[in-house]
């Protein structure tokens, strides 16, 4: 992950689902605001969109699990090298234990609207978990960084927890367009994020960042907070031009 | 910023929303259990005011923004120097996106005024951005000042956070009369203490304060809540003045 | 205030008022189940008991602040020496503020029960207010003593926190008999804890206790469960007794 | 409990409480959407779950304060030695402290199936401030301990605390299948964490593990993500088995 590109896939991914969860809350919520009260059958193109969402998730987080493990220098499915004494390639694991629980969260997804007796909002809670688990374990991956990597990620957490407050609020409180929404803001804004972290971290061009100097700490503030507006920007947009 | 009249100018400015809040909800309030039930919609004086509101705030954030860059010791909308390799002014450009959010806040008021498609809740939703991301970068803001300046900015964060919180509770349960005017009372007392913050760091007259006195401190405290009580009491007038 | 005595007044008043707020509770919750239902109307006996409860904390409130302020070493309603540019008894003023939002709490209780107009909840939330302000001014209060001192002081907030958090949620969720007494019993908590620290800090007889060992500490920690539990068993107790 | 031993008992009595929990909730939310409306009568198998319940938790509560006390290297009911000036075996009086606690939780459950004035929502309540006092000693336990020892720990906090949280939940939200199985859930975890302590710190077999190493941090951090993917299958599992 310590290049550009392994933040670029992880940024694209989440920026793709958070346009992606736009798109379906707002066609969701047309379907119920244009419904006659009293009838709550999902239609079909409803379930062909959770089936796709929850396939995506699953077939997405098996090959991320199979390239951490099988790239030229990943683990090769080692957890702990009893010749040296020593954990193998421990960040390439927890980044499969990330995935790992993206991939539960896709068969809660795939559960819930095969199956009547899966009790609603389960794909809620798993998906507020799997972000806790991804917040979780960067909590303790930033120890002893230099400060503005160690700022940057943890302005990620912000956006990983918030997000995963949302949709653990999703489980009791259904169907609130407005906290839908603003839980694929802040899936947008993660995966933004991600690409900032890339090109702060590994510059395609240009010097390298000083990651000590405070006014650097401070512009990479203020540019969480730019990203927040661009995020809801995007959302607005795109709500906009699907209920059109 | 770093004057007396750099903390009056926001502390007016919340002052007087923190009493315009107070004013239309009570009178929202008194058109709410005035109308025969069943009957919800808004009248039209009501919709004048959530329009002068978000004008308000849109050209408030638009008029700070451009004060902030073009005055003459601001960036004038360059960010970084090239030349020294530094970032021109950020304490300037932190100011300016607290505006931005603000702006963003009054553009959601009127939207959802002036069109029934923007679901309900989201101007709250906007201000309870705005008053997080003001919190957001005032939190990194107070890092190495003198104990006394670093205390009193983390009081005003006590103000701001509940405000946020309370109008992001509001978003979920709505016309709740008591939520609404403790938000107002919190724009109050971040008023206030904005006042309060500009004679304790750059006293118009009188010597300058000891910023690393204990005893200043316990003063502070102290204050914070004489401040909260007038700003209850404020309000409390204001409403049953109001209702009157 | 550094006296055991000091410490035997707020802790009886407290007890006083937790034992107070579970009889009232219990009676109100009698009525309401023995109510059929859609009547809502207070009934006489509550109302006085309100007015009561409201006077006496206005009563108690001014009477405290009048003694802060004019015991033989008070302040005597100065507050700044200006000969010798200190404070004067900041400690003293700052026991009359939180005196001061306990009257409030009573205004706002008699407000709320003598008229219709004053929105529901008000009194709950000023009671929420009080609570707060106490743990806030307490929180600051305990900085640089030793280590057991600030403990001890540390467990108190706890029950402080989590009483200011119970009633600020009453103020939405209303009439939950569980909830409520939930809240006097960390009133009661809160009072025997008072009583608790007088004990420890102030002995009346026996040795003084060492404020830095470690095992000082551990017990206190598992001392303030067992208040919890005396309290659950006090509140459970004077339950079943009120409502037979 | 300083031992394997020691470890595995409560492991396994948190595990048991899991499953028993699931089986529980999974066999009352049968029975509710099997019911026809307005029914809510509670079946006598139910009743019987519930006093079985309430009963292992009251009999394995007084159990396990009689073994810590009375072992042969305990208290034996001595909580001060005047005669060293020391507290004696504090660690046991804590553990007793904690087991008083489910012990008061199975009273309440107990008391709340008998009889129909105890309130709706003290049984969930108990469970909560139970998970809460342990919680809350364990907090203090960890102070001053090797790296991992303090991190493994701290980790169970977090079973723990959110175990706690999601219990004082249903108190409110009453009747949530996906809540209440979250909550089998962490004790599950909890469960299996006690185990996987208890294999860290004192080891069956092979080496001892180096208490100070960064990358053990790491796997155990991790390793807690998967004991929570395991949790959730088997939460998963029963309730599918029991359903059907």
């Amino acid at each position: 992950m310590a290049t550009f590109g392994g933040h670029a896939i992880p940024g694209s991914f989440f920026l793709l689902l958070g346009f992606w969860l736009t798109v379906k809350y707002i066609l969701q919520h047309y379907w119920r605001t244009s419904q006659p009260k009293g009838r709550q059958i999902m239609p079909p193109f409803c379930k062909r969109m959770h089936y796709l969402e929850g396939g995506c998730l699953i077939v997405g987080a098996f090959v991320g699990i199979m390239v951490e493990q099988f790239v030229v220098d990943g683990p090769h499915a080692h957890l702990y090298d009893t010749a040296n004494h020593s954990w193998v390639k421990l960040m390439n694991w927890q980044h499969g234990t990330m995935y790992l629980f993206f991939g539960i969260s896709g068969i809660a997804i795939v559960a819930s609207t095969a199956s009547k007796l899966v009790p609603v909002g389960v794909d809620r809670l798993s998906l507020s978990l799997a972000l806790f688990v991804e917040g979780f374990l960067f909590y303790y991956h930033v120890h002893m960084r230099p400060p503005l990597d160690a700022h940057i990620h943890s302005l990620l957490l912000v956006a990983v927890f918030i997000g995963s407050a949302c949709f653990m609020v999703e489980v009791f409180i259904k169907d609130n367009i407005v906290l839908e929404l603003f839980g694929a803001c802040m899936f947008i804004l993660q995966g933004s994020w991600f690409y900032q972290i890339g090109f702060v971290l590994y510059p395609l061009t240009g010097p390298v960042w000083d990651l000590k100097m405070h006014d650097n700490m401070m512009f990479i503030t203020m540019c969480f907070c730019w990203h927040l507006a661009v995020a809801l920007l995007l959302v607005a947009c795109t709500s906009s031009f699907v209920w059109l």
